[in-house]
């Protein structure tokens, strides 16, 4: 075997394209204790930086490196010292540093997954410090720093919803393939799993508040997919993502991704049994993927096409 | 390639010991329709059968054989016929179905996970068929029927709750490989599953009223958690097993696995800052596991030993 | 909130089950070096203890119990002192030093997941420390010790196999809900689950040679599932469990968990296409279950019902 | 509850984005019989089609879509009718009947897992119809077709790989926040995921040979990680690219994203032992995350930058 020596760039015709490295899947629970009344904050945060490291993937030189395990370190040292007091905040403070102290990194994005909790109600309900994890959707957050601007795209994953009528399926082009009957009444399920950007890109004294934003962008969504009558997944997309533009003057692009959870009537005839809506078969695979983004007009799209990677 | 003839069954060492069989995982979703208000139940049913089963093994012979398929059909068919008043009352229709139906199958077991969901509050307050799923806990049981008595054993898992302070450890024994340091103020928090045993058999006109028994077992697992000071995790353990056998009078034994989901305090001394428990790093693995049945005094033992099986 | 004092058991009609404890899921991997050429074991080994242990439940007393993090250590520590020529081997130090080193500690339970690799082929063939895993099945041990006997029960999971036809189901048992057709040429596809358990207890001079036994018993049950013309899964079970039996002397008991992987051939007549065995249609939920223990005639079943938890 | 009617366009400042839809995850396995030995292919197919969709989202008017249980029709259909020669094959002409038959539909991506299954060698060495999945990694390859041009990309995922030597770490940019000790001999394991893109677009009478492709890139890619002396995952990364660049003409921009799966050597001191680079921990969080572009001189990047979703 041969110890490889500096690849011989010139005589190669190869060069490297956009590159990024960090440390990914932190995971830090910060505990701010106000007297027996304590609160939490858990997340999972990954850091990818970028910039001048042509020379560590040619030549294996890591002067420009900042190991991750520095970042790592780094994202513990900063809940201490920050504080986490939202999760956009906490990459604020994260990006900003490895942009403006490390000279050869030049962006800096964060990605942060946080996880609810709520608290345990006790017998005689004086619980501060007991907590069980909500469990219903996991919020994102990404924060892309570049050393002048910002870009913070937000969202959730992980959040099943289902509306048990109001929900039909016809009038649809037709192939010789086509064998689906018409549907007037069916069920819509799906697990949204949805971002949003924000307006916001420099000034740092009108900065927005991230968890009344989180909080009700994330109320307008449910009840934009709970209040529309559907001819189709896609127009329920529409709606979730017009209903947050049109309500939250902070974002200004929305992009739902959308399995449609097939909720199949059983045919219980052969059993002499009619199945008037009431039991469903809940299928795995195959499902309708419904994907889109919604605009503020006159906004540019720059949330990526692809949130999940089937 | 040889085509098997029967096997030599008198000319070979070789017996049959238990075996079982039916169609694991049928995904079954039943509306109920009470005017514009609609109610979800969302069940995953596992049959499994035994009995007089030898001659399919021995020799292919599919005589004594209910389909898979056939099981399947019979969980979409009693959705209807039956409802789905709770998961145990739907598994005893079930098992009862099976046994007392084809000849050669003496027992039968159902396994049911149900998955929560709550309503989508809209902006005028009257949506009665848009849902959310809960995604905290998944409610399991267990029905067993011999066609003379009956096994109930109700549960949960993915459960995730935390005490950000009342726990301790030390005073351990040490061996040679001993390095941990005691702690006296840690943060315990685990992933419960937990299962319980009701002590009802087969008095069929006195069953307990299952969806009030949950949801008070549950409550009382929860307060015992938050509201003992623990000094290891067995002992909350047990008290969270205590509390349900004083609390719950259909319940004769419980028992529950419990991940010991290590939160280390992270060192931020190299960095000049103190961590006053405030800053945690949440492992994966390793993590303690601990185990243990709790019983109404007098009463036998019955859940099985093995709750996950690593 | 109340701190807990010693729950006061007299007064209290509750007492302590089975109960075991221990570090979970330790990952090791042992590299050794035979001048350039490197050897990898590549274990994820669990630690279950139990015995004298009602004190640590009841008050919080942790003077008999030994940290799950020593458990973690010691691991670690064998790893580098008895070296870990096999699962099964490194398993039967590890428990032999639990019960015997420490007075309270009665039984010990390890349980070893490991991950076969094999080498990266190079373009000049001296590569003696690439490695590529496997990936296909996850090969199990559990030891067992008690202080006396000896218990080891092998296997392996999520081995997915296949026969594309030589297998039919027909002549099944037909109730009102049956309304499955016969097949007389079929897909036999599962994700095999096994357990075998060797009749070797206590004779520490003749113990079995793990690595062969484990690769020629996965031979011959591969084998006879290639080889069984079957008339249903629980045949095909049979004949890889008697297989087993009858070719390797040192295993009295075997247990299978067998999915039924339903590959359903897709009906293509609307397309005006003949679908002749070609196509099909891999399903995922339901499945039918198949789980059945195959025995040394004589021999006692000790593998417990349940190998996986639905 | 509101009905909605059209929502008020041009009242509203919101407009649609890019969009797409179709049917995720079509399990497909297709036999090929060759006499008594048969052939399997086994892909999981997902169509994502966009064009003029506008009306479906802002009024629910389903005249341009084609349903997505019809593509799901025509992936079974096609297998039959086209056979499965490679998964790019396949998706070529997946990708152009959409494009071609639907006047509203302008380009269609199909993207497909691929599953690889090898022979079980049976005692008398003739089994031509059994099979044990091979387990290693997932092939992958997404075809875009706009009506004029394609784009081919392909890879795979869950490829472990690991170098028990040859790796060091040293020389790298330090902050205040840097604790890590330099390594002059570690273990360098990753799980690849890769793509690559043909440089073919359009002539159909020159496609590349897809199966010699795959098997000869992933050669490639495997000596160029066995073979590299490494001082950083990003060195091993560009020679990785670079290899395939340098040996596929076919071939024109390479992306991986490699996890830097930390093997951690254990501290065996306090044990009064020495750990000579013998015995390791396996860590699973958090971990470094290397990714870049490998192009041909010369080549547009046109990968996307995300190859995962963390």
């Amino acid at each position: 075997m041969t110890v490889n020596s500096r690849p011989a760039r010139p005589a190669r015709p190869v060069i490297l394209g956009q590159n990024q490295y960090g440390k990914a899947e932190n995971r830090v629970v910060k505990i701010t204790r106000d007297g027996a009344t304590h609160h939490i904050k858990d997340l999972n945060v990954s850091v990818s930086l970028s910039g001048d490291m042509d020379e560590v993937h040619y030549s294996g030189s890591n002067a420009n490196v900042l190991p991750t395990d520095t970042t790592k370190n780094t994202v513990y040292a900063f809940a201490k010292e920050h504080g986490i007091e939202s999760a956009e905040q906490f990459g604020i403070h994260l990006a900003r540093h490895f942009v403006t102290s490390q000279e050869p990194i030049r962006t800096a994005r964060i990605r942060i997954e946080e996880y609810a909790w709520e608290r345990i109600e006790a017998s005689d309900a004086e619980t501060g410090h007991s907590f069980v994890r909500k469990g219903q959707e996991v919020r994102l957050t990404q924060i892309t720093y570049d050393g002048s601007s910002w870009e913070v795209i937000s969202g959730l994953k992980d959040l099943v919803v289902m509306n048990s009528t109001d929900s039909e399926f016809w009038g649809y082009a037709k192939d010789k393939y086509t064998t689906l009957k018409e549907a007037y009444d069916r069920i819509l399920a799906t697990e949204v799993s949805g971002r949003w950007r924000f307006n916001w890109t420099d000034d740092e004294q009108r900065v927005p508040d991230w968890e009344t934003s989180y909080e009700q962008t994330k109320k307008h969504m449910l009840q934009a997919f709970a209040e529309t009558y559907s001819l189709s997944l896609q127009q329920t997309l529409y709606q979730m993502g017009a209903r947050i533009i049109d309500n939250r003057g902070e974002i200004d692009e929305v992009r739902f991704s959308l399995p449609n959870k097939h909720h199949f009537l059983v045919d219980l005839e052969p059993f002499g049994l009619k199945n008037d809506n009431e039991v469903y078969f809940a299928a795995d695979r195959p499902y309708g993927l419904i994907e889109a983004t919604v605009l503020r007009d006159g906004c540019e799209a720059r949330i990526p096409v692809d949130l999940t990677n089937l």
